[in-house]
């Protein structure tokens, strides 16, 4: 399963990398600004990176949630305080949420797994 | 083609045992309602199911659109009952209803190859 | 309270002679099929206009939701059976949909105020 | 501008009651569930309400913005905390976030002014 | 109905006074890339304009589709490349559109007829 | 890679092919609509092919994105064109956009490939 983890993070990077090479300005600035919107500010970054998660799963982005679990189980945090964060996801935004919520099961899986080895 | 079906049905059972071994709360509460929200009550299950449909659809969350199209055909709708509650979908929903109108075709399909084999 | 009913009957019906007027011919069928799709068929009227009611609540769109709910007012449609159509959208679509309730709760009071005077 | 505040909970208040008083069960556990969510957990309140917050903002429902706003100035988080919030939101939603933003502004503004008053 | 598009732009401009008195970079950034992704480059402003106004419609963003409907009018964009514009939203994003079409609608009027006054 | 732009032109075309085949009314004449839509009008058809991307691409509907490009890059629209209004769609749809530009470039190369073969 670590498998899942490499290959999102490869295929993400080699795409980014073609995008921002284009020099599109608009693009490059937003990529710009999602770094540092997630940075250390009046809020610290483990809430900001779970700000992040649950904005990305009630509009029910698969990559966008992949990204932030694994920011979030990088900067430490528990899978306890993740699953919470996605409990309220999955409350505001109903159960369409669910299939959202089984693949960041699988994928918060294939970070720990992936630590293990 | 059947084996769409035991696939979908495999993760998706799989993944809801690890979610509900979590004990979350919040989310063991909505797994529940899911079940509660569709049994006989002012509507017949049949027509709660199309509404289970048709909000998936709308919503465009091919697995819910999977999970109640194989539980209108378990119930007895015919094809041409549950094609008139997508062609409702995608007449609110859109012309980006259409690709989901595809798979949902297709996974009928396989519900009916299923049977016959 | 009924005069909330009257006033949006009328504004939705003078705006809609005005998109109508200009003869774009897609806008023009769009709303021929609106009227089409929710005909007796496979499924009966008030299914079909249960089925319209839901899509419309995920979607969030009050108006469409009010459009619904006189029409289901209209063809008999009790209480009881609108408002459990309401628990399933409110179930799929999440606590976002709770607002739409509470403006829908209250035109269907307006509905049946209309009705009494 | 604190009418702001008052009118918003008088009328939220008042159609609660009226859903609630159906006795539909599945609305009626949503709506426990949607109190019982944001209690302490794993993460602290503070941290639920401004998830709360960014996952109403994205989804643009200015009704749930409202009530989390309120929630979060009771619970004495600062403007700069929220406001940092709804910058992740707005980043992740896109610019039609923005007219969002501007009501939640007013809001927050009202929320002071009654505070003053 | 002048009066919609003075009230309509003053609101806008107090409000986004206030968000950007506030200082915060991300928010900042944003409204400055609104500024310019609609700029002469690769295509021409209308064009840019244009598609704006649908990624507007399709998204239910009445403010953003108002802001786009007053500077198509002011580049000199016509009512039928406007509406026709508009008919492509609303059969991408369905039905639901029809209400932020009527609003549309009743906008242009207000522009128009301010210009006469 | 250009096996990418077949096996989604197959499977499109044998679903549509599938979905035609149940003269389903109302879906028949939203096929219809979407191929009328985007001829020449008031607007030139390059115009409406990226107001069709744009609409697809703030609505996350990948299969919509892909079937865009493909015209868009059948029509002589450049790249250069193309990315501007992905752009656009990516400032007002917010990052969960992101992933789906990622696709929408793959695709975009998928394309370019296909055609020195």
């Amino acid at each position: 399963m670590p498998k899942m983890v490499n290959e999102f993070n490869e295929y993400r990077s080699k795409m980014n990398d073609k995008i921002l090479a284009d020099n599109n300005k608009v693009i490059k600035r937003i990529f710009n600004l999602d770094t540092n919107a997630y940075t250390e500010g009046a809020l610290d970054v483990k809430t900001k990176e779970l700000l992040g998660l649950v904005a990305s799963a009630v509009l029910r982005c698969d990559d966008c949630v992949k990204y932030h679990l694994e920011t979030s189980y990088k900067l430490g945090l528990t899978k306890n305080e993740v699953v919470e964060a996605l409990s309220i996801a999955t409350l505001v935004g109903g159960t369409i949420v669910i299939p959202h919520l089984r693949r960041a099961y699988e994928f918060w899986d294939a970070l720990e797994d992936q630590d293990k080895n």
